[in-house]
Order: structure tokens, then C-alpha cells, then sequence
């Protein structure tokens, strides 16, 4: 998953529409269907199966990469195997970023080697390696106010260190130094970027990710005008200086060097770029409805990886689990009302194309969209339930988490939001509901090489295959839909 | 650390020698010092910021890489700094290992990059990768049953995973596969050796580590016939076969992989092996003795690292607090009776070769060293005492033992070791003791990236110095000396 900046409120929602809209409710038998779902679920679901499957079959996906078309393959012909109705694909294009070379040293005063990675987007050093003096901020913030004169000609290393929570907030304030820190430190003069990886953990496996906000690539106007376009409309830019992430380990000897107030020469050599564009899928499996085929809940994740790991929690688990979501519901033998629609995003990592792409050839319809929700958090434990639906469907969002309490999720009725993916289309007025997983560990691992299949716990992702079993179907039964939830204001995480 | 086979029985000698020796017992003023000492260690010692200065300014430390004269110059600067009396270097001789480059895919049936690295002493692939079937065995006994029509020709792959204790005992049984797997798989026709990483992590860090035992080498006529000499008159035979570890999840996914049943591929390229001598130095700090100057307590870490980490707790820690404790003993006014000599050895993980140097210089003296000790098992609490020690002996090593029973180390009077580097003295007649370290979490960054100071625990590591102090203390201090333990028959560590 990548940094998702808006927040939808559901609970201004439901004050604001009070409208008279005949409220949206579930039947006893579908929510008997539900229990027993969920039951099976907790009991073994394919998830880990499936997973097993991926990590092994294919494991590294990185969008546009080789194993981009072998996953692809891959998804088409499990959610095959597992009996889905209707399997097809819809292409994604986007430009193609290469990591081919990374490396890194200190040269002076103490020569060491650096354990660290190219963030996405970057341009390269060129042919000739980079070196440096390094000057460091703690922050994004303190480079902010930094004098150009101080940085000029210099490496800018951020310090920032990521704090660890369940629900992940420490991601937000600490990933910017990544997004943003690039354009920033070039503006002041900065030959080239170093962040300490936006991680929790004490390992020597740098986080990558992309080193843009695509979100605000796309809202911003003015930056918007920058994007080089492709075949999609979209365009991440490269960052504007060479950038990569140190491991938490190397940031910490990085700063144990500077803090002896000698001159501290770097070498980078970094061979990474965009070049070239691929068009890939999002790959989609479909349980056809037995009353309103057309009308569908979609629930997914996406299929791409980085290309470090081998994308077991990032997002193989999601992917995984909303396969075997989909494949309870139909092997229990009773159709669901309406399709349920379980789509393997293209390209999130590098600028959430496969979301987009998604909203614009479905944005049209999507009152066909009863609810949708994405599971891009990880393979811990779902300990929360959000919604961002109209108000006449409070009741049936209250009946499905009734459903949701023996296996420990609470309904909070504030905040939440449709996740990345699903971001685009809730924008056009999707209904949507988060299931908030336990991601206490998730930014260890979240876009290293120790992204593997040791890291996910079956029953653990058997409680989310239960989970989004309970959410899909039971949205595909509802009396009424779920209407939509209007955006807010953009909010802090 | 590097495997200690040798055990030796103190518990045995105790019942064997009961002859009529003057007790050695040590008086009530040294042990009151010995509690003042204690406590200022408990309170605060040098040792965090000694070793933060090695990991700093040296970091890797190979031996024969230009980071082993850096930490030579470090060590002696460093004994100076903290004001011993006399510091000074011995030479230690040994062929030179390099690690040029490495790199390991699956190839068929599904492409996968994987982390591995070389073992010690392996030999390099070649000018062109090397390429073969790989044929999995979860034991070095179940290869050492196969059959060489299986194994001709094709990448032997052991599977064993070492198991996780206090005590570090699920190293010997593991690491077995890499001090022996190449030779076995050779002499059945094998092109090459994978492993499972010997370590107890799920990180995709690697652990390396001697492709060979080099107690068993030199104790061994057989296999010491075929040791390549070098000017210490001593060397460890590069393996047979190419020889290469992989971390934990990499052996996960060639396992899953090989389950598949289809032939599976893999390409190795390793540029490493043995080219040239270099002489480097065991570097020795010693606080004088004011009655007995020529008599010593001796206490230890080695110097050298490997070169994929920092050398934090392998052994950097060690040489740390050692160079803590008899600073200690220094700083607090008052001389100890004997001299209390630390050595910073040269080249323990490529074959003792500074133990054994320091053996072969001063073994026929080894009536003056009073009692040795030294630290190579991370940087964790230390949780029990055992000594190598004559009868007449064992009331001092009481008292000894009731001094840091506060501190949580406990009496154990049988079984032990005198460590890897001071084995080889040992040998020779040093009276020892071993101060047992937790090492539960040692074997997730032994020999791995991982290794860099972020693992080590400043309150930890002044427990250690705390319990240095008081032995070298108590034993230089001592009323008779403390005898020797005569070696037992090899046993299970």
C-alpha cells in the first residue's frame, strides 16, 4: 500500500443526509449464511493456498517487470481454478521504471559500505557515480527551513524515523521525506537525497517505495501540468535529483559519522529509471448474481509488488484472501443476489494505475456498485470495521458488523477510508467499507526484500477471508443499497 | 563466534584431582573491591561507547580487509586512550579469503533472485556462472546416506533449520552443514553446496560463516595432511565445491519450489576465494600488576568481523567490554596485584588464527597467565559462571561466583568452555572460566548485515563489564592460583 491522504467522513454523512430514504436492511437467512461463512473461514479458508501459490509461482511483481505479465497469468488462471463465473482482464498502461544498479558508500572519514535502495521514480547518478558532501536534516520540515547556501552542491539526508502503531499513523507524517523530500532538497540546490527508510524495523533491507505523492500529483494542478502522460492519461514525474532510502541501521551509522563534525564524503550509484511504458491488467473474477447480475460488490487488492520481496504482505495477502473470499461464497452453493466482483489491481506501488484505470472505465456505472472494499494493509488481523455509505444504510452496516463481533471486529462509525485502490472510483460516489487490520509489524517488512511468505499467518488471514466473506456477501443480499459517501476535506490519518 | 567443540569437564576434575593443595581463597578487602567495582559497571561502564566508537569509525572488519589494519589502529589507539600501561601488537599470519561478488537465482520453473552468500573459504564459481539441478536433503546425515547416482552432478541443498535456546545449542547440530556439506557433497559428485542460512531469523540477510571446522582441521592428522601452510604454520583448505548460505526465507521458497516436483535450476555466481597472506596482529592492553607483574589474568574478544556486517555483537561486543572492564580496574585507584591482559585477537572466524598464534607465542609460559576469559557470544546479559579450574580452586571461584550472583549470574559447576580463542592455550594448561551470555537473539544477526550496533543494549553490555571486572579482579587478586582443567574427551556442547 502507499500513503492515502483523503479521508472520507462517514459519520458527517450520516448527520448531513437524513434524508427519508427507506433504510437499507439484510434478511435472517442471508445473515445465517453469513455466520456460517465466516465460521468455515475461521476453520480454513484457501487463502494460504493461494498465497503460497503466488509467492512461490511468482513471487517479485514490480509493475512492468517480467514477473508483472507472469503474475497476471497467474491470477487469471487461479481465480479459474477456484470456479469463478466470469474471468477477464482490463489494461493498465504506464511508464516503466528499471531498478537495474544501486549502490552506496561512505568515503570519508570512515569508509563503509551503505544498505540502501533507490526510491521509485528516481532518476539515476548517470554514468559516473555521485559523491558528495552530506549535510543532514531531522526532518522534511527542518529542510524546509533550510538556507539553500548550506545546501547547495550537497547530498540531503533526512533523518526522520517512522514510529510504530497498530494502525499505521506513523506512516503518514514520516513518508513525506520520501514523496516530497526530493523536489524540496532539489529546489534548495541538492545534488541528490538520502531518507532513512520509512520503517520500523532494525534490519539492513531498505524500504523502497515511490518517491512522489500520487495523490497529489493528480490534485494539484499545478504540479499536474508536469506529468509526462501516457496511454492511460497519467504520469508519475521522476524525481528531480538521484534518491534512495537507507536502511534504519545505516541511517543510524549515517548520523553516528556526521554527529563527529568532519566532512562526510558519499558515493551513489544508482542505474534506475523510467524507460519505456507496459500495458498490463487488472485481473478480474466474478460470482454472477442470481437477482441483479449487473449490480456487484467489488472487493480486491492489488497484484503488484515491488520488486525487493517477493510481495507476500504487500500485496499478496490481499490479493489472496479476497480470491478465497470470493471462492467460499461460491462454494458454499447458494448465489449471492448480486455479482460479486474481485479485481487484482495493476500498478498500485508506482502511482495507483490500476485503480484509476478502474475509475475510468467503470465510473460511469458505478451506482452498479453496491459497496466496494480493498484490502492492502498487510496479513495481520482485521480488528475494525468503517463505512463510507449514505445514511439509510447505517442499519445493514450495523447488522454486518453484528456479524463481525465474535471474531473480534468493532464497527467505528467516524473516519476510515476506501484504501488506494478503491480511492478513485469512491471519489465518483462508491459506498465503501474499510476493514482496519492489526499493522503493528507491517512496516518491518512493507516494501523490503523480507516482504515473504514467513511474515503471514494462516489464521490470521483466515480471519480476513472471514471477514470480507461476511462484508461481500452480505452486501450482495442488502435490501437497498448502500448509497454513497461524499468527500470531506482531505484529513491527517 | 565460530563453533567450539572442545568441552571441557571441570566437574570431572574436581572429583579426579582432590590432592592435598593449599586452598586458593581470596581476601575480604580485594572482595569488597571487587563489589564497589561491580556496581560503578552496573551504574555505567566505557563499553557502549567503546564499541559505538569500533562500529563507527571501523565497522567491517574481515580479516585481511583493509577495515583489519583500521581496527588494528583502532585497538591500540583505543588501549592507549583508556590508559593501560602497556599496549602492543603480535603478529598473526593468514591467507587472505575474498568476497568479490555474489549473486544466486532459480531460474526453472520460476525465476526468483535469492539472497545468499558465500561461506567462508568456499571457492568462486568461475569465469562463467555455474548452472546445475538442484537436489534437496534436510540433514548433512540424510546426505551423508544418498546415494552418489543422485547426487552426481547436481546443487546439494541442505535444509536444516537451527533451532533458537539461551544457550546457543542449537548452533553445533546445525552447523554441521556448513563446516562439513561441501565435502561430503563433493565426494559425491556434487557441482555445488546451498544451505540453509545458520541462524534463527526470517530476514532475507544471509548468514555466512567458516565452510569448515578448524578445531577438527587441526586436530584431525587426516585432513590436517591436506591444510595449505602459511608463514603461521597453519590454514584452513578452501572447500571442495562452491559452497554458498541462503537466508532463511530463500531456503523457505527453494524448498516450496522443489516440493513441486519439477526440475528446478539454479544459477550461482560467486567470485570469492582465497588469494594471498596478510599479517595482522592480536593487539593486547595490559594494566601492570603491582606484585606479581608477570603474572596475568587474561581476557578477550577477537577483533576481526565478518564483512557483511558491522561487527556489533560478533565480536565487537566483546572486545568492547572487555577493553571496559579493565579500564575498570584501572580507573578505580587501586592496582591489581597480578597484571590483568587484554587481547583483542586477530582472525577468529577464519580459523582461530589468533588464538592460536597467541597459543603457540606464549604456551610455554602458560603457568603465568593465572586465568583466562573471554567474550564471543553477542552482547547479552550474562546468566551463569563455569570454570576450568584445579580443586584447590574451587572455594575462590565461590567467592568469585558470590560476588556477581546479584547481577543474576549463577554458579554452574560442571561443563564449559574456554571459548574459541583461548582454546587453543587452554589446551596447553589455562586455568578458564566461561561467563554464559543469553544468547536467544544471537543467532538472528550472527554472521548476517545485521550485525551493527542497533542490537546491542548499553545496560546489557555493562552487566558484562560488570562481570569482567570482578573476575579479573578476584582472580588477579587471588591467594594461590587456580590450578588448570585438563581436557576431557570431546563432547556435545
Amino acid at each position: 500500500m502507499i500513503h492515502t491522504r483523503l479521508v472520507f467522513s462517514s459519520l458527517l454523512l450520516f448527520a448531513a443526509s437524513a434524508a427519508a430514504q427507506t433504510p437499507t436492511t439484510i434478511d435472517a437467512e442471508s445473515l445465517a449464511t453469513a455466520v456460517r461463512l465466516r465460521d468455515k473461514a475461521m476453520t480454513r479458508s484457501e487463502a494460504y493456498i493461494i498465497i503460497e501459490s503466488l509467492t512461490t509461482e511468482v513471487g517479485a511483481r514490480m509493475a512492468g517487470s517480467p514477473g508483472d505479465a507472469l503474475a497476471v497469468a497467474w491470477a487469471e488462471r487461479k481465480f479459474r481454478e477456484l470456479g469463478y463465473d466470469r474471468v477477464y482482464t482490463e489494461p493498465v498502461t504506464f511508464p516503466i521504471w528499471h531498478r537495474r544498479r544501486e549502490a552506496g558508500e561512505i568515503l570519508t572519514p570512515f569508509p563503509h559500505k551503505l544498505a540502501l535502495t533507490a526510491i521509485g521514480a528516481s532518476i539515476g547518478t548517470g554514468a559516473v557515480p555521485l559523491e558528495g558532501t552530506v549535510i543532514e536534516y531531522a526532518t522534511l520540515e527542518a529542510l524546509k527551513e533550510a538556507r539553500a547556501e548550506d545546501v547547495h552542491g550537497k547530498i540531503v539526508f533526512i533523518g526522520n524515523r517512522m514510529q510504530r502503531s497498530r494502525d499505521g499513523s506513523g506512516y503518514g507524517p514520516a513518508v513525506t521525506a520520501r514523496t516530497e523530500g526530493a523536489g524540496i532538497a532539489a529546489k534548495l540546490g541538492a545534488t541528490a537525497l538520502l531518507i532513512r527508510s520509512i520503517g520500523t524495523d532494525g534490519n539492513r533491507t531498505p524500504h523502497t517505495g515511490l518517491g512522489a505523492d500520487p495523490e497529489k500529483a493528480l490534485l494539484d494542478p499545478e504540479r499536474a501540468g508536469k506529468l509526462a502522460r501516457t496511454a492511460s492519461g497519467i504520469a508519475i514525474v521522476p524525481t528531480a535529483i538521484p534518491a534512495a532510502a537507507l536502511s534504519n541501521p545505516d541511517a543510524d551509522l549515517l548520523s553516528r559519522v556526521l554527529e563527529r563534525s568532519r566532512p562526510v564524503r558519499v558515493r551513489l550509484d544508482l542505474d534506475v529509471g523510467f524507460e519505456g511504458e507496459y500495458t498490463s491488467a487488472n485481473v478480474i473474477g466474478e460470482i454472477t448474481g442470481s437477482d441483479r447480475p449487473d449490480e456487484a460488490v467489488v472487493i480486491g487488492a492489488h497484484l503488484d509488488s515491488w520488486d525487493l520481496g517477493m510481495g507476500a504482505i504487500d500485496d499478496g495477502a490481499g490479493v489472496a484472501l479476497t480470491m478465497a473470499a470470493g471462492y467460499l461464497i461460491k462454494a458454499h452453493g447458494k448465489r449471492p443476489k448480486r455479482s460479486i466482483r474481485v479485481v487484482a489491481f495493476a500498478n498500485e506501488e508506482q502511482g495507483l494505475y490500476g485503480g484509476r484505470a478502474y475509475a475510468t472505465a467503470h465510473g460511469a456505472d458505478v451506482a452498479k456498485i453496491v459497496l466496494g472494499a480493498e484490502s492492502d494493509f498487510g496479513a495481520g488481523r482485521v480488528y475494525e470495521i468503517r463505512f463510507g455509505i449514505g445514511v439509510h444504510a447505517r442499519d445493514a452496516a450495523r447488522q454486518i458488523a453484528e456479524v463481525l463481533a465474535p471474531i473480534g471486529i468493532t464497527l467505528r462509525e467516524e473516519g476510515g477510508s476506501p484504501g488506494p485502490d478503491l480511492g478513485a472510483i469512491a471519489a465518483r460516489g462508491m459506498a465503501w467499507a474499510q476493514l482496519s487490520q492489526d499493522g503493528s509489524a507491517y512496516f518491518d517488512y512493507h516494501h523490503t526484500a523480507n516482504d515473504t511468505l514467513d511474515k503471514v499467518n494462516p489464521k490470521d488471514l483466515d480471519q480476513n477471508v472471514a471477514a470480507y466473506a461476511v462484508l461481500a456477501w452480505l452486501a450482495a443480499q442488502a435490501d437497498g443499497d448502500f448509497g454513497s459517501a461524499p468527500k470531506s476535506a482531505p484529513a491527517a490519518q
